[in-house]
C-alpha cells in the first residue's frame, strides 16, 4: 500500500543484504527505515514493537534467522537463533511457524549453503504473505459487498479493533485488506476505529493506513463501539488475529473478545481475517491453552513518556483476549470463507488438519 | 474521605459565601480547590468537569443556582439560571432532580428569601448525598461480604468502570462506598481499576482514591476486563450510573455496556450502585430514551494538550452507554438491594414510582 502516494511494504530485502522495515513505534509521526543487520536487530525489532501484527512478525523472524545464518551457519548457532526469535513474543503463532519453515528448509543442508537459502525461504514467505493476504482481500470484499447489497446503498460502517491493516502483514493486511479492496470496487463504505489501548495501533497505525488510502474513517476509544453497535451503527466487525486454534477460538488484541460480545449482542457479523499460518492445528480450547504475553506496565501508566495514572498505582498489562468460535460469525482466509467452530477452517485446510 | 490523610469532601459551602470544589481536571497531580463564585462559575465547572459524576453534578448545579439567586433572585434569573445549568450536562439525571428540588423550594418564596433558602436546600441535598452515599456503602459492604465469604477467605477481586467513588459525590462514593466499608470490616480485597477512555477518571481519580485510602487496586485498560473475567480475576464487578430507567437500565461512562455482557458471559455478578436520585422513573427504555452526551472529539484525540492520534483522522466522543437491565444483577441504594428490572427499584422506592 502507499505512504504518502509512494507504494511500500511493511518489509523487504535490501540489496546491502540487510533487511528494511517500517519503525512502527514511531508512525504516524515519522516514516522511517531503519535496517536490520542481524538476528538480534531483529529479535529486538519484534520485542520492541517497530514490527508487529502477527504475520509480520513471522516474516521478521524469518529473515531474522537468515541474518543470523549469515554470520554463524552452524547447527548450534541454528538452535540459539530460533530460540532467540521464538522467545521474543510469546501469542502469535506465525513466528514459530515461520521459524519452523526455516529451520526444516535448512537444517539438511550444509553450513555453508543455509544463510542464501534461509534467506530464500523469508522472501518466499513474504511473497507468500502477499498473495495470502490480496486473496484474503478479494473474499473479504465479497462479504462486504454483500452487506452493502443488504443495507441497500446506503454508506455502511465497518469497525476494527487494533491494526491488521498491510503494517501488520507485508502488504494489503489481513482485516483491512477486504476493506481496501471493497472501497476499490466502488463500496460506499466507513470505518470505525477503535483507538486500542494501550499501545494505540488503532489510532496511530489504522487511521495513518486508512488516511493513506483515502478510506473514511473515525477513530473512537475502545469503550464505544458497544454504544454504536446498540444504535445500529455497525453494519460488520472485522477483525484479525494473532492465533486461532483448530476449534475457531482466536487469541487477538486485548479487548476484542469485548466487541464480540456486543456484536452477537446486537446481531452484527463478527468476522476474523487471517491467513492459515495463524492457525495453531495442535489447539482446541483457546481461553485454557493460547499463552496470554504480558507487557511492561508502562504501556498503561504512561503515554509518550509522561505518566497519566496517579503516582504509585499499580498497573497490569495483558497483551490479548480469546474469543471463543461461538461469537465469531466467520473466518476469511486465503481460501475464501468458513464458519468458526469444529469443522470450518478443516473444511478449507483438510491437509493441515489432518498432519 | 481522605486526601494525604486529611478529611475532605467534594463540595462545600465556604464561610465567605463561595462554594469549595477539588478541580478534578488536575488530580492526580494536584490538589486545587478553587471557590465557585457565581452561577457562571458553577455551570464551566461542571461543563469542564472540574467536578463531575452524577451526583456531585447534581449539588453543584443546586449550590450553582444558590449563587445565581444571590445576584438576581427575580423569576427570569430564576429560569434563566435553571436553564444554564441545565444545559451544561445532558446525560446524568441527578442535575435536573437537585435543580428541581431547589425550584420548587424557592419559586413560592418572595425573592428576598429566595437566596439563602436556595442555600439551605442546596447543603441539605449534600448531607443527604453524603447520608445516602453511606448506607448505599453499609448495604454493598454486605453484599462484599457474602461474595467474599463464598470465596472461602482468599483476597476477592472486584473491577469497577470510571469513577463512581467520593470525588464523584460529596463523600463515600457509590460504587466504592461499600469497597471502603467492606474493607473497614476487614474483608480482604483487590479492584481491578479500569482506566476508563477518553478521560481516564479510573486511572486519574478512582486509583487516587484507592491509593488515598491504603486500599490494594491494579490499573488496567478498558480492554481488559473480559479476559480477567475469563480466567476466574473478578469475583464482582461494581459501577456507579448516571441515570437509571425505572424498568432498571443503566445509563454509565461509556464501556460499562461492554463489561456488564463480559460479565454475564462469565457469571460474575455484576451490581449497579446508585441513590434514588439518579433514577428517571419517566423512562423505561434506557437505550431508547436516554440522551448521551456527546463531548469534544479532543478527548479522544489529545492527550495532556499533546495529539496521540493520527495527524488529519477524526474521532467521535459518546460519553456514556446504556446497559440493559438483563445484564445487571442488582441495584445497591440507600434503600438496599433489590433485582434489576420492572418492579426490583419499585419495591425500594415505591411512593415515586407511583408519581
Amino acid at each position: 500500500m502507499r505512504i504518502d502516494g509512494r507504494p511500500m511494504r511493511a518489509i523487504w530485502a535490501r540489496a546491502d543484504g540487510t533487511v528494511g522495515i517500517i519503525d512502527q513505534t514511531r508512525l504516524p509521526w515519522g516514516v522511517e527505515t531503519p535496517a536490520l543487520a542481524s538476528l538480534e536487530d531483529a529479535a529486538r525489532a519484534i520485542e520492541v514493537m517497530q514490527v508487529r501484527g502477527a504475520p509480520l512478525i513471522g516474516v521478521t523472524g524469518a529473515f531474522g534467522l537468515a541474518l543470523g545464518l549469515r554470520e554463524d551457519a552452524s547447527d548450534g548457532a541454528l538452535a540459539a537463533g530460533l530460540a532467540r526469535l521464538l522467545g521474543t513474543r510469546p501469542t502469535a503463532v506465525n513466528l514459530a511457524w515461520a521459524l519452523e519453515r526455516v529451520r526444516a528448509g535448512v537444517a539438511p543442508l550444509a553450513p555453508g549453503e543455509r544463510a542464501a537459502a534461509a534467506l530464500g525461504i523469508a522472501e518466499a514467505l513474504a511473497e507468500e504473505d502477499v498473495t495470502a493476504c490480496r486473496a484474503i482481500g478479494e473474499h473479504g470484499a465479497r462479504l462486504i459487498a454483500a452487506v452493502a447489497a443488504r443495507a441497500g446503498g446506503r454508506r455502511i460502517n465497518i469497525l476494527t479493533h487494533c491494526n491488521a491493516g498491510w503494517l501488520a502483514t507485508v502488504d494489503w493486511g489481513t482485516a483491512l485488506a477486504p476493506i481496501y479492496m471493497a472501497r476499490e470496487q466502488g463500496v460506499d463504505l466507513h470505518v470505525w476505529v477503535d483507538e486500542t489501548r494501550p499501545r494505540n495501533q488503532g489510532a496511530a497505525l489504522t487511521a495513518f493506513e486508512l488516511g493513506q488510502e483515502g478510506v473514511p474513517h473515525t477513530i473512537v476509544v475502545d469503550n464505544a463501539g458497544g454504544h454504536l453497535m446498540q444504535h445500529g451503527q455497525v453494519d460488520l466487525c472485522i477483525v484479525g488475529a494473532d492465533r486461532i486454534t483448530r476449534l475457531g477460538d482466536v487469541a487477538n488484541k486485548i479487548g476484542t473478545y469485548l466487541k464480540a460480545l456486543a456484536a452477537a449482542d446486537n446481531g452484527v457479523p463478527f468476522h476474523v481475517a487471517a491467513p492459515s499460518s495463524t492457525i495453531d492445528w495442535r489447539l482446541a480450547d483457546g481461553v485454557a491453552q493460547i499463552p496470554i504475553e504480558e507487557r511492561s506496565p508502562r504501556e498503561v501508566t504512561h503515554l509518550a513518556g509522561q505518566r497519566v495514572a496517579a503516582p504509585g498505582s499499580a498497573a497490569a498489562n495483558y497483551a490479548f483476549d480469546v474469543t471463543p468460535a461461538r461469537l465469531i460469525s466467520g473466518f476469511i482466509t486465503e481460501r475464501g470463507l468458513c464458519q468458526a467452530g469444529a469443522g470450518g477452517l478443516a473444511s478449507l485446510f483438510p491437509e493441515a488438519a489432518a498432519a
